[in-house]
């Protein structure tokens, strides 16, 4: 049996005459590009240049949508209520599936950013809202989140497709979330340890959590970062080891069909 | 022969906390809704009532996409480069698409707003972008411009179905363009001469210009207004004249068809 | 013994081609101003004509700084971290000062606006925050905050002016919080009853808690509107009830001193 | 006679999570730091960390207020009114002042940020909003404009301190305005030659216009970029060229008193 993986990156993060990310050197090591839509950053010409190089690059493009918080980066949570969060989610969507008209291409998944990603793994309302925004939309887009989250409880309720993604570079609680940032030992540093983690994932389904136990945890897709040169070699390593392990690298639509 | 016209109103232009505009009561009078995109008025969750508004209303919904100019209400020239238009006007189409695709309905018609509307009636290069803009997302969607614009131009070039605004309001130059609002006699003042004016634009394609020499004018849409006691009271009588003459008020469709 | 009391209201709340409030009808009945400074509310021309108004009007001006939230009203809930509270408030006393400066009055008093207000009620640390930008502009600005709050004590503790502030429309929990908008009771929607708790706030310092226990609450200032009609009556029925009442109406620099 | 210069750098032009500049390495070769307000670049967190590295670096703070256009960047002209532009002015003048004033240093200097620099450099009715914002608030503050523009003759007629701009890197036309970008011939590119105007330029308040016929120019202020590794190595040598040269290079305020 084929084992497939996906493996996603946040592109699209300028903002006017600001520039971020490594876009053109991540794209070659990714399936599945994640495009912010200018609500925590992105603006349309960044987005109509994105979706551009996602086509040249050939991975599957994605909606990267945030809270409305440009000076905080979406990475701040905000109590917005299930239907802000419907409504902005279904505005952002849009926005970009216009530019993937516009150039020719399919708009394949969606991937809530920041703070909304965390906070609709954990609050059933804002994961319903964010599936509902989905479907109303195009029931066939795939919803791209947190392993185990309630996001993919709700798009499995609702009959949405859903991928479920790991972290290379996180460790895990015993419940499958993230261990905080805030706490010791919520990153892994050391690369081949991080490389071990994602390929045990991907073949067997389970990690060993912080507290030495292993859990299970499903890895349709691993995230991946283009944001400096480390962040680019490790992503280079990881596809080449994935790669060498003879596990394909698809797009999310073939994960989910 | 049948003579038919279209009735045009902005709608969905509150923000936030802030009402603007009787939305609610100006519908039963137009058959076409220009609806704020976000960046000039607009937001998601007023879109999303508005697209449900017009739904229930049985108008037809068009994006109203206007400058990034929130504190200006997109009335304030803005110099944008024509990819900057092209880009901020497909990113407005796609937002209010995602609403009306949300909603079961069908997104009719694309129309300017304020200062991008006036400019691009006379600016070939941001006409083009504008034009552009909406074709590549959808060449059947309708551009609603000032009647003899350079968009007007713009659209028939480029192949796709246009509709010619004329307004009951205002008066015009021998160049079909409108009088500056700087200048005497820019409104129309008086209802009855202005109800006159309209039918003889629809009926003749004809209008009296500001010099007192009748001039040459396309009225496929009459753009009114409902921000007002005042505005409403004429929106209603303007509808009931044109019907009483025999003129059949239609959706843009099915005057660009 | 003379007893004195503040009336403040948020006033300036407009935006570009949005109208809110009747700031107009309602300056006569306050005695301060919280001025919206643009994040939530407000903008620089909305800032200098509330500022001219309030001038005219004799109230004591005030800064209303908010979440950079303007979809929101700032009435959201935003996690920024107290460092980024503190140059966010810095930034909005700054810029209405400017007015003020220009306008040839003084800025009395900050109160911080929505969900700043009431995080910054419990939370110390973002009570500390808001303390530390006023003290540091000038440490002789009043902040206007809840009775009994953290703001409260913050400024006590750090030693610069406070006011508390009691509403009439609000019922109280018995640790002196206001009972939640979401639960029974938490209006006082009787406006007999209403006057006589805070004729009773202001005389005895006290006030019947919604366990029907009698609490202590520091009445510095009464918060009122001037949203609405009702409000404006409202308004004059509480000012004329409290002058009545041998109950000096002051500025909060007067409270304070 | 002691000749004297000040070089200013436009600074803070970083945005929430995008870096802008190289702010730290560039304030040891300038005598004034232009920090960005907000509108076009800078949020208050910016702002702070700015004001305290000019602190430290012994330059002098100035408010660098650009049109409310933060996907622009503020290099776009947009049509404000006169009273708009004098409001924002005063509001981000204001706003940059609360961080002085909490870090204990004097804003000194005043200048506009591009497309408003431009505008106003041609325009009487903004260079006259521009210089009454200022003027309102402190009119000891020193406005920092194009030499021989409208600014600067606005800034003389109704007596606030001015201090004239000049650019090494820019060709001139004859009347003194700067020859537009899209020419050829805008730019100077030859470092030695840049420095060799620039000295000519302060010695003589000469330079040879585009032209090649000698022109007057007020040289008071040299206009320095940071904005990367040759932009910085050139700082560092003109600033070298002018001390050798024996000039002495100090802040708007000694150059204006």
């Amino acid at each position: 049996m084929m084992i497939k993986v996906d493996l996603n990156c946040d592109l699209g993060e300028s903002f006017g005459a600001w520039k971020m990310g490594f876009d053109e050197k991540i794209i070659p090591f990714v399936s599945s590009a994640n495009i912010a839509c200018g609500f925590h950053a992105g603006d349309p010409v960044v987005m109509e240049k994105t979706v551009a190089l996602v086509k040249r690059g050939g991975a599957a493009a994605g909606a990267h949508p945030g809270f409305p918080d440009l000076s905080g980066f979406g990475r701040r949570n905000l109590a917005m209520s299930p239907a802000e969060v419907k409504a902005c989610v279904q505005y952002q969507i849009g926005a970009l599936d216009a530019f993937c008209r516009a150039a020719g291409i399919r708009l394949c998944h969606v991937k809530p950013h920041g703070a909304l990603y965390n906070m609709a793994a954990k609050d059933p309302a804002l994961a319903d809202a964010i599936v509902d925004a989905v479907r109303e939309i195009n029931p066939r887009l795939v919803l791209l989140a947190l392993a185990g989250s309630r996001m993919v409880l709700a798009a499995r309720e609702k009959g949405i497709p859903v991928a479920e993604e790991v972290f290379a570079d996180r460790a895990y609680e015993e419940d499958g979330s993230l261990v905080s940032r805030t706490k010791p030992g919520a990153m892994i540093t050391d690369e081949e340890e991080a490389i071990e983690r994602v390929l045990g994932m991907i073949k067997n389904g389970t990690v060993k959590a912080v507290t030495g136990r292993d859990i299970q945890v499903g890895a349709d897709s691993v995230c991946i970062h283009g944001d400096g040169e480390k962040a680019l070699l490790f992503a280079e390593k990881l596809n080449a080891a994935i790669t060498k392990e003879g596990i394909t690298i698809v797009g999310l639509e073939e994960i989910c069909s």
